[in-house]
């Protein structure tokens, strides 16, 4: 079910997986640009309008209560909520190393500069309706969000049509910590968060995934506020040697198909049996699965396999293709780590499969798809903070590097700069 | 000079500044498309015919070479490279504390995991030429890519109409050690750092300024490469108490002015006096100024004045604006800046002018622009290099944790996920 490709021929591979990137869609960039344009004008009147007509339901309070959220979490399964609460713990403990911190530089003649850290004040994060409602999402966004700072964790999220939120979502909301939740999704959630309406907040960054309307009204806001990412298709690579098992390296191909009918499930291994073994595999295990019509389609599609001379090929690949997950189900997982240098996050071992990180081992599972993790890096802390840099010159210091501050400035053609300069020097 | 506004309507100031945001120019954008889908098709032989038609120059080699690099530093004003060497330091000095380092967390039965930093592999800087070819640009954006650990560091500058490289951005370049000088610019040189050609070789990311062209194009190939900022306009302002020197005010406004048309210079005072100083020096000092029509045009438009009635609300205003530059040229500059909460870079005190930092005290001049420090940072290390996280689960972890990670995948509706966990349990 895989396709073979010539592990010698790389540029093959990449153009394949740029293929997949989609120019975006003009109807959807239009309505989308109506959306935002009504929520701009018209606030939370055009807000209960889309939801009506996008999401069938008239609502009374965009703002779900606190008594509608703890009846919503009641309906959730407890062992769900207690599994989240691990999944939490774990997150956390992982995301807490990320606390970046200022610092302070003192320099001769009273001099010194600086750079604060400072979180964002606000973050709205969106949350997919449907069958899309992932709990993990929101443990994913909001936690770092919350231990980067972030005093305000705004909540999107489209009603069902009882006007409620699924029970899971109002759990993970409950166990992650947000500050808010609005019954609003779709394009219009993200021109609310980006704008502001009378009943919903302006944010200062918006995070989350959501469906083509969402990325594109993501896209068109960001500038004003800041955005995560346009996430593009997702995939695995897996590289594994002569020992790995077959049954697991097939699953683990099958959890990324099954996501979408873009995803991209890459197999690099270096014995020719083993990859037929996988092929097998992957028809056992997904005539087995709920989702065998998009396992199938993603695999017939986007599945690849490469037969490798040996080990350092296999990851020269997999730095070429910079996946968004590499597994390295190879014996020597930890000495051979240092040699990738482009990839989301790494699975090290034949026991840890991809799906561990999904939902509970700790590091974030919003990562950069499509060959990105060349120069993007997962969600983190990171993105809930902002620096802001300072700087104090005394006079004597002034004094001491003025001629070459103005010589520099003359230099630029810029004479305004050197005046600076030399009305404070004139005026000692 | 400056038009008056009500400090108590902070509504109307934002929209003021948000009115420099211009949409971007159908024309500019068709005739970027084209020229990057030129260079995307055609490589070296675009970049030579855009030369010839833009920069009325025939190159025979786009590379410069070591000699012409050094026969260009040579013709470099000797003061110039010593003043820039002595910039170099304080900024590598400055930028030198923001090396991040990665983590690694052990944890029970056998989990370990972590967040590995590395340096992006290749990295394209951007240098305008002609009036616009600033030294400073070249150490600002150069030397944080250096000091982050990028190998590779590729600048590319339109050469001038002999063929060769401005003296002073030869100069810079080798102060700041650039790995290699193309000569091409405008949107060909993105499109070639984007794509790569026979000569230029595809980077990781594209930084430093340009005309509109540059940044419709910088924009075109984002998630290609990454990008840092397309800039906005910029801005300054001002805090000032009663002991504030009028003429350094007045020329700290005009720095900013006299970069362009639509560069935003405000003043808050609490000391009505003051600001009528500030508007008589605002006149003596641009007339003495070789940019005068620049400074003249820009303050006419964006100069803006508001006597408040405390340093609270100046501060509270300044949070709000979120300013590229802000300067406290008040007494207790050092205890108000806790209070700043959305700002670029902050000067402090009455001798810090905007221009030290442009240029010399060695906090970084590539700044967040339009109000976007709410959410933005200035240049650093920080954008050279990516993040990448790992993971180890044992298979007693596995064995631990195993029905949770099931538990959340089947609530998702992705049994796939479950089974890659269920076939190593079942493994055992």
């Amino acid at each position: 079910m895989l396709k073979r490709m010539d592990p010698d021929n790389t540029e093959a591979l990449r153009a394949f997986l740029e293929g997949r990137m989609a120019d975006s869609d003009p109807a959807i960039l239009a309505q989308t640009a109506a959306i935002l344009d009504a929520v701009r004008r018209e606030g939370d009147k055009a807000l209960f309008a889309y939801t009506k007509q996008f999401d069938q339901v008239e609502l009374n309070s965009l703002q779900a209560s606190e008594e509608e959220i703890d009846a919503a979490c009641a309906r959730a399964d407890a062992s769900l909520i207690a599994d989240l609460q691990e999944a939490a713990a774990n997150i956390t403990a992982y995301h807490e190393q990320q606390k970046y911190q200022g610092y302070h530089l003192e320099k001769e003649d009273g001099v010194y500069l600086g750079q604060r850290v400072l979180p964002l004040a606000r973050v709205g994060v969106y949350v997919p309706g449907g069958r899309a409602a992932y709990p993990s999402t929101v443990l994913m966004n909001v936690l770092p969000a919350k231990i980067a700072g972030v005093k305000e964790i705004i909540m999107v999220t489209p009603p069902d049509r009882e006007g409620t939120i699924p029970p899971v979502i109002a759990a993970a909301a409950k166990v992650a910590g947000v500050t808010a939740i609005y019954k609003v999704g779709g394009a219009q959630a993200i021109a609310a968060l980006a704008y502001g309406t009378a009943t919903i907040p302006q944010v200062d960054k918006i995070v989350g995934p959501g469906n083509a309307y969402v990325a594109c009204a993501k896209r068109l806001v960001f500038g004003r506020v800041d955005i995560d990412m346009v996430a593009g298709p997702s995939e695995i690579l897996v590289i594994a040697d002569a020992n790995a098992d077959p049954k697991a390296a097939a699953a683990d191909l099958i959890s990324q198909a099954e996501h979408d009918p873009l995803a991209c499930s890459i197999l690099l291994t270096t014995e020719e049996a083993f990859a037929e073994q996988v092929q097998e595999e992957l028809k056992i295990q997904s005539a087995r699965l709920p989702r065998r019509a998009i396992i199938e389609q993603s695999l017939a599609n986007y599945g690849t396999l490469m037969v490798c001379r040996d080990l350092d090929q296999c990851i020269a690949i997999a730095n070429q293709v910079a996946p968004e997950h590499l597994e390295l189900m190879i014996a020597d997982a930890d000495e051979r780590l240092p040699q990738v240098r482009n990839a989301g996050s790494v699975f090290l071992g034949y026991t840890t499969c991809e799906s561990i990180g999904d939902y509970f081992g700790g590091t974030n599972h919003v990562l950069p798809t499509n060959g990105t993790a060349r120069f993007a890096s997962p969600l983190s802390c990171d993105d809930f903070i902002k620096r802001s840099s300072y700087l104090h010159y005394s006079a004597a210091a002034l004094r001491r590097d003025g001629e070459k501050i103005m010589n520099i400035a003359r230099h630029e053609g810029l004479d305004g700069h050197a005046n600076a300069v030399k009305v404070r020097l004139d005026h000692e």
